[in-house]
């Protein structure tokens, strides 16, 4: 690393907002990016008081998001933003990275990539045609052990995989969701989630990870989806079978009435020799089970690791890392990218390693699908992309 | 406890069969039940020499089942065995526990019940007709956690109950069964088995502890039951998703090809106000999570447990009981049923609180409509019983 | 096995005492053993009683146990009682213990062997003039895992042993013990327990399990010993330090007041390569950890498991086994072995692995080596026995 | 928070330096701390080749400490250095610790704090005069549930404290430490360490923590000692006693040698009324234990924690927060509680509580005194400071 640091801007993320400020520390934490500029509100006033606190520059603390591409735009090469990171709710996805994108920024966006599959094709098309990078934050495969999961499975480790089991229960929404709760109001809001809650919000990262570490792709679903609690207007549980292009079983659980269960998301993956689980409330620890031999528990920060569990490591063994460092090596990654992309060097492919707008554009049609497949009395739907 | 001690027969059992010998140390535990004869093998040689390594008098070591009704009827009432122990493979129960109800013999029989739900509901019939005894070994909701949060349940602690989760993974039938492994052979063919073989096996087992522990009855299931391994001829995974009673959603894996794991059944139960999680492997603990305190680590052997554990627990707390013990609290809460009616006492809610051929039919019943609903293309499938 | 049951008697145990329905089960466990005859209590009233609740023939339920040796003394030699399990409080070990040698018969005995080295001495002595087996009821060496890791151990497989840490937390005795608390009342009273409490009671098992497993001796020893609770006569706490004949040092943490704990005794053992960990609490899970490779779980039920593991267990893997199975397998093993004495067979080295008058003898030398070393002002004491 | 970020100089952390990258994470993660300047190495070449890494200006970009105290000094107030962190080995804290101080600069510091109790004296007395912050990582203080453990002792929630049992295990010096490993090459060498190797640098985090969490001070120590890899200069493992102010009873192990073991420092806590455990590898829980009800499992991120957990945490419940996060801890509220200092504002309790120059006396006695007790025969060492 020589030059300069990475100049990142943000769009969203004021006062209050949890993913916002996850966003920041996971940008801040390697010391290799720089937030120099953002539009932290819809409400400039806001906006400009959330900057503030951020310890933004007053002429680059802007009122808008269109404001802020105009300007930093006319700013020397070597001073404006690189990339904007957008961390608004879901319906307010599309636009900003559109008009980033086309100011020709490089954007960073937290999922669901989009309010529906269409916008997310355009957002594909739009990357496709500039040459810019999109990456798409799902947190959970920036897991160093989850990358070794996924190592494994592709070297045949455990043999044609047979069954997936990816659940991700939470309990957060187990109660009617007041107003009071900000993440709680958007997130069941259709005009602010989208067609779909739960599915949306979760069901998209256990599929994207199922997916991720079995290297393998969803194509027929079964959904059964639920609204628990009474009056909510989107889907808060589901169920959903699946069938991978191996013609691999799975079962894919996402809810958010799991009363007492925090964040569980939990992962298991099985073939002909032997197979794997991983929980993310305990990350660093990957179990391998086998056939004849006894469990190994596989831990981050040993020499015996993949390449692409290590280079997403910043201690020894023993010192535990967590979410913020998982979103951190989204960032890393994505960052060192795009400094090779500005400083002419080579992206490992372990840098190279992140979620892209084809993630979105997955994540928006499983949304579709599973949404269309609840509707319908058939057992079976083809995923359509 | 008075007088002597339970007369038991046994049907199968002989050299080398797994669950026989399990039934023999569960009778044997509590020293209230005595092994007075037995038919223990089709074949009656093979039969008297297991008689005579189980310290069977000669006399009583029997040839066949038949022969063993008839002997022992003639047997003076104090000493002619009272119940029967049917251990044989699924399609050696009916006959022989039709004929001991014939014969006046209480029955204790292994799950699931029968071949087929008919058979199953001319065995309640019969039940109902001679007023004896029918017992069905439904190992895991012996175990006092099991009954612990049974109890919490049916308080009301969690309120309304709005999902459950049953997982069965098993990964010994991973590969090719072989007629080396007698387990796995009779488990694996139509004509010993049934109509199902891992729903049968296991998925009764998931089902039924579902049912037991959330007092709730299945109403409509939707099943996706696969034959993973080639050439087998029976289903050795599947997936169903259940509708409750009182709505609840439910989704049941089982599967004998999840490589790596041993015997992991799991319960996970969710209600308005909390849940509760129970392990098969680590039996002694019941996690209870609340929706806004910390989660509870419930243990056997504890004075705050519910009568029902307590009945069902030997030891006191950090003295682990295990599958054996479960198993030891069927025999044992039947005979003390038997002793009462024997010696006219009253049996507790705790003695009763056994699996009996109503749970066989239903067993039965679970395994037609899970085939049923497998070959169907509707989502949804009626439980009929 | 062929032949006749083994025929066990019974001192202590009446109505209520905890260890010896824990025996019983043991000893009925697996079919082998009849119980006949019994003096389950001092009180020669009480003794009667109880003896009927076990099922106990009128004739051979004794008021004391002089009574019962002479009687059975005179049966037919294929009648009386072969071995007498001795399940008193400490104090009412030795004596009949030692009648029940001089009458010819085997011995089975609750641990710690006596109330004095003294005394642990005369019974060994006793023990090899007659020839007669003498078992000691070290239950956790019984558990299968225990035997794995020691035979890990005896294979090599860490390398020399440099570091042991045994700890036994209980919380049980937290609170002043009111005489209401029958187990409580003798384990505080020197008259009944010794001239130790904890250490006694539950040290000696910390410390026969670490030279069980590591194949060591100990050799020196630091004791810090405690009364914590105020007016108790014996300690109720203590922590250890060991030096091994092989220069390794250990840790050795016995208490009773550890406030939450149940029997949560533990035992690490690190080498040069590697080390295990083992939990009484989850007893059917081996850690086994490398310098340089996963950890691995080794799992009670698996052909990967040793001779003496897979010796001392009923169960397929998945069906957890537990303390009654422990407690069980010290009473198989030495009514096996018994069996080939009185048949004539050849024992073989999985059933000779009981705990014998030796580790009697090593038990009460280490109670009065830490008992002497806690009283004295110098740092190392050395062992004696 | 308002004005501009605090600005942070470094003095060692270098390439390829484990620690110093984890200061810098920890003081990047909150986008608080400013990385200024640095002086990186003691060769002035590898110095500068380390900042420019960093993204350091090159004329901030320092050969030495002494020159960069000097340079920095001159500039102007809003601009200068405000503080300097120092991470370089033990050996190398004490004289740029004093010289920083002596030009008027806040200090952070690596611990233990120097090489001897006499010097940690003398930076005492400094900082009373100067009237300068002293901040020493005892990273595992800064953990959310560390400080939840400690407010519940506070709180009295568990009665007296009778029994603390804290250990520390690591396995990665159990081979002799060849020079080709940095980090092990300097912690056991006594010119660069000290008088002590495991207990100065892993001892001393397990007092601290110990003292930390119960509120109590040690007043007596045992302390067994010993040099296990052959041919090291220095110790690599012990066992001491412990008693405390108010009688409690403690033990405290720390090994490098424990082969297969991470970095498994634990902390158990028992009182009158119950007790705690928390294990540094699973940091975000805390089991809290009762006497008479069931565990409870405390978690991070949750509205019934204390004001200290909560202002330590940065996520909801269920997303895992680990080392850096603590260490971050201990940077963000040294950083707040200069900025109040700074600004004029009011630093709170919670920010307030990070471990100071007391702490690191306290360390270095620790050591001395342990060394001493260690080299005598007699059993108890009375704590000197």
């Amino acid at each position: 690393m020589v030059g300069k640091k990475i100049r990142m801007g943000m769009v969203g993320g004021g006062k209050n907002a949890f993913i916002g400020a996850v966003h920041r520390i996971a940008a801040n934490m390697d010391g290799q990016i720089e937030l120099v500029c953002g539009a932290f509100s819809s409400d400039p006033e806001r906006s400009k008081e959330s900057g503030k606190g951020l310890f933004i520059q007053d002429s680059r603390n802007y009122g808008s998001y269109k404001e802020m591409f105009k300007a930093e735009e006319k700013l020397p090469e070597d001073e404006r933003m690189q990339f904007v990171s957008i961390v608004t709710p879901n319906f307010a996805h599309f636009e900003p990275a559109m008009l980033a994108l086309e100011h020709g920024f490089h954007v960073l966006i937290d999922k669901p990539m989009t309010l529906s599959l269409e916008e997310a094709k355009k957002l594909e098309k739009k990357v496709t045609e500039t040459g810019l990078l999109l990456c798409l934050t799902h947190t959970y495969s920036g897991y160093p052990m989850v990358k070794q999961a996924r190592q494994m499975v592709k070297e045949g480790k455990f043999g044609a995989i047979r069954k997936i089991i990816v659940q991700y229960p939470q309990g957060w929404l187990s109660l009617p969701s007041g107003k009071d709760n900000k993440q709680a109001a958007w997130r069941t809001d259709p005009e602010k989630s989208g067609i779909s809650g739960c599915m949306g919000d979760i069901g998209t990262h256990a599929a994207q990870l199922a997916e991720y570490v079995s290297n393998l792709k969803i194509t027929k679903l079964c959904a059964d989806i639920n609204i628990v609690v009474e009056n909510r207007a989107l889907d808060d549980d589901g169920n959903i079978w699946l069938k991978f292009d191996n013609n691999a079983n799975g079962v894919l659980i996402a809810s958010q009435i799991a009363a007492g269960e925090e964040n569980a998301l939990s992962l298991r993956v099985y073939g002909e020799k032997g197979g794997l689980e991983w929980r993310q409330e305990e990350p660093n620890t990957l179990l391998v089970k086998w056939l004849d031999a006894p469990m190994q528990v596989y831990r981050t920060g040993h020499d015996y690791l993949s390449s692409f569990a290590k280079h997403n490591t910043r201690t020894p063994s023993g010192h535990p890392e967590g979410y913020l460092e998982a979103f951190g090596n989204i960032y890393r990654n994505f960052a060192s990218t795009l400094q090779c992309l500005v400083e002419g060097g080579t992206a490992s492919e372990e840098m190279l390693d992140f979620p892209t707008v084809q993630d979105g554009v997955r994540g928006m049609a499983f949304i579709e699908n599973v949404v269309a497949s609840g509707n319908s009395d058939q057992k079976w739907y083809e995923f359509k992309v």
